[in-house]
């Protein structure tokens, strides 16, 4: 079989991918090489090379920096190695940071005045000071995640985050906001589900606050979808039975965005707890109802494996490369990740992730 | 104590070792240091070194390729990752590569026009053909492993599989099997246990057709013994209390081989779903179940480690150690691992893996 | 706001936080940023350094030797290895080296007469002459960790251990302590909590004989606290939900070192079961317990993180420095790790371990 017949053989394959379409019960040939990636056929590399077209997916713009942690072991990194990750992640195009939460229980990432007075300890090191510099240094916007005191999980209830966060936004705005202009936004770390208790108004409060401190600075959610992959991390269950159907996804979630729209600027659902062949269906329904309330629709592309034993590793690129495209097919604005230094970075801990670093680069040609 | 003196109290220990296998309800002697091994005693390395006799394991000639991966998270390798894995397999004696399924329910490994259509993913690397590229350039011998549907998993019914595979042998030996003299045979990768109803009709049926196409390369099947070890990987447990006995795991195996033993030409069992003292029990049976029905008799040398919390990290080199030693003195004919890359590769992301490597030269005296 | 500004609000913070100790329900301000920290602040770094004062917990001198392990991965290492890791140890201050346990069930470290006879397994290497080795060659004291033959954990009897060591006792002395000038202590291996039945009897027993054949080398324990993390490593859980209260920890505890202080002389409680903001309570009513029978107190500082649904990887270094505060708060008189070599050590196969002693060498001013 010489070349020239490979590439036909694989545009004939494409070609029989699309009419995928037409059978019953099966993935949308979206989900396959479709039409317009067999035109491209012609373009893809030889034996060893890709054989998809290169670039076809959302690039990510933002990342999560996960600290402080709350299911991902810490890496132990010192300013020298935070350093060098930010600059990793502006070769290849992340702009924005996105600190997951400033505080959980107990455990806090800058010397709050009111979370040490509540009996916070106090961190060793001041990470949204760093943050800020190190996104100043690279040219990034740092978003500010509000504290999240675990009742949240404890009781369903947020009202205690809002209590707590009023004072949180207050005096980080003032410790940190005027001092740095890389203070581009807030992330309102709560991560509900469609049935939280409270949410709207929780972060109606929240939303407005931010954006009054800080003179309109945007905002953003990152909740996740309650798909068949929503289940514990420290459970060993992989998949659950009752995952929410699209439509009824769309109807909770329309009342959410109805709420919060007017001071929520963006929702990042996070892509990991559906199943790869659902994704059109969920991503088209979220693009519908972010242009309804005129928010923009960002995605989490989660760069962790959701469907191993171990809890959690770095994604495999095909994967992760799915749900990008799947992300841009959709229409999406943003693509960010949870979280670049622990799954996609060569400096990770987990040495399968500087793998996905080059995956990533190959396919989208950076060098 | 000089080292004199100490060789010859190691040679006494090695002798009241091997009397202890009058003592009942223990473990056979040949378990620990027998007469042979005290024998050679004195060719034992100084203080340091090892204090068994080397090489007394039957030694590893072929791996799993773990893409698609059901359990263990991906590397991210590219092609060049890939080639020095095989060129470091090499290095140790491997002549054998097994890819351990084609597919994996949606995610699949080639562009197969008949998985395409039934809505799998198209893959971004054509892996198929890269592994017979590397197994030609290093000289040996690569195994198709089938597609794995998943519903057998689901339901305990094989006859999804058997439907499937009619496609995929056809078209993979269209594709690459008259292309490739790398191509050497045929993994059947439904991991049966003892009671898989329709598992004899199923093998017969795609051992057949794998053997019509490709006139006749060698089939094999890796299922594992359901011993106090096999439990699920997702779960929490690490045993189980109702683990088979010798006695029904040969009468049921009996069974097995009886009706596949023309197609199938030789049965890996898995090593590592049985305590260390039943190995020479179980290896025993096998090799008489295997010699009785014309087959040959290898062992699948798990090389992750089943006795640890995180699931799964690479074994313990005296673990593997004494398992390939229960296998030669079995006189199984062939070794195979699941496998190399992660956790017997010295660029394994488990950096254990690395160590295994050192390890397991030394005591084959492999520069 | 310039950095003499943020130093002033350092102070400031300092001072809000240890008025915190007047709030019901609230943790000490001791384990905030107390008085004697505000004090030293304006010793701090500028922006990016540490936020809290240098070196203010107990340094750790000692470190368990993970063989054989029992939930911990193999890292596989050979001479070469371990060689490097004791220099590593030996940089930052560790003096004292303890093989967890010589054996556990029929995995061994060594070619014991006695437990090979039982059915054990011949390991390839004798660790505990190499260890003895390394140590000298390092100045260092090894401890003997007595033998577990896994019976006390399936029946919470401890009299299989008294028997087996009675021999394993007599044979290490001959074996190896009128050899090394290194074979400086024993570890009773024991792992109970409060209530084990016979632990007194059993300690008594084996703390004696240890004294006895080696001309009364010191013996200590490792219990842990039966608090809130106080979990099976191979399930799923975290926490439980009937923790001991210190009233009650402290009221058998008293029992048992009531009946073992003359043959006992350390107590280093694991430090991991409980919660961060309880450590004072405990480790104060520990010193005092030690105080009271005449034994030394130590603490059993875990390098690996027990909040984490992966176990285990290692700790946060904000962790460990907090649980150093504590014992040096609490006048404790060592500090010993579980254990260095995965979770600390720059060569061990989890990166995040080079980095964690990256930072405890920043912390502790060692270069």
């Amino acid at each position: 079989m010489k070349t020239s017949t490979r590439r036909n053989f694989l545009k004939k394959i494409a070609i029989t991918a699309a009419s995928a379409v037409a059978v019953p019960g099966l993935v949308k040939a979206s989900e396959n090489l479709g039409t317009a990636e067999a035109e491209s056929a012609e373009a893809f590399p030889g034996p060893g090379g890709l054989i998809v077209p290169k670039g076809n997916g959302l690039q990510i713009s933002g990342t999560f920096l996960d600290e402080i942690s709350h299911d991902i072991p810490h890496q132990n990194w010192g300013e020298k190695e935070w350093d060098a990750d930010f600059r990793y992640m502006k070769a290849v195009g992340i702009d924005t940071v996105i600190l997951i939460r400033s505080g959980y229980r107990k455990f806090i990432t800058y010397p709050s005045p009111h979370l040490l007075g509540q009996g916070c300890y106090m961190p060793s090191v001041d990470l949204v000071d760093m943050y800020l510099r190190l996104a100043q240094k690279y040219g990034m916007k740092f978003y500010f995640g509000l504290y999240d005191s675990g009742r949240y999980w404890d009781t369903g209830d947020m009202s205690s985050e809002v209590e707590h966060n009023k004072y949180v936004i207050d005096e980080v705005w003032r410790m940190y906001g005027e001092k740095y202009r890389s203070f581009g936004g807030w992330y309102l770390s709560g991560e509900i589900s469609r049935s939280t208790k409270g949410a709207i108004g929780a972060f109606r409060a929240m939303g407005n606050q931010c954006k009054a401190v800080s003179g309109g600075l945007p905002t953003f959610i990152s909740p996740w979808i309650d798909g068949k992959k929503a289940v514990m991390a420290s459970g060993s269950q992989l998949t659950k039975e009752q995952a929410v159907s699209v439509e009824q996804h769309e109807k909770e979630w329309s009342e959410i965005f109805d709420g919060i729209h007017d001071v929520v600027d963006a929702c990042a659902f996070q892509d990991g707890h559906i199943d790869y062949d659902e994704l059109d269906a969920f991503f088209s329904v979220n693009k519908k109802m972010a242009d309804k309330y005129g928010m923009q629709c960002w995605t989490n592309a989660e760069s962790f494996d959701r469907d191993m034993p171990i809890k959690f590793l770095p994604i495999k690129f095909d994967k992760l490369r799915m749900k990008l495209e799947a992300a841009k097919r959709a229409g999406y604005d943003k693509a960010i990740t949870f979280e670049f230094s622990h799954f996609m970075s060569p400096q990770s801990a987990y040495l399968q992730a500087g793998h996905l670093y080059d995956r990533y680069k190959e396919y989208f040609n950076i060098r």
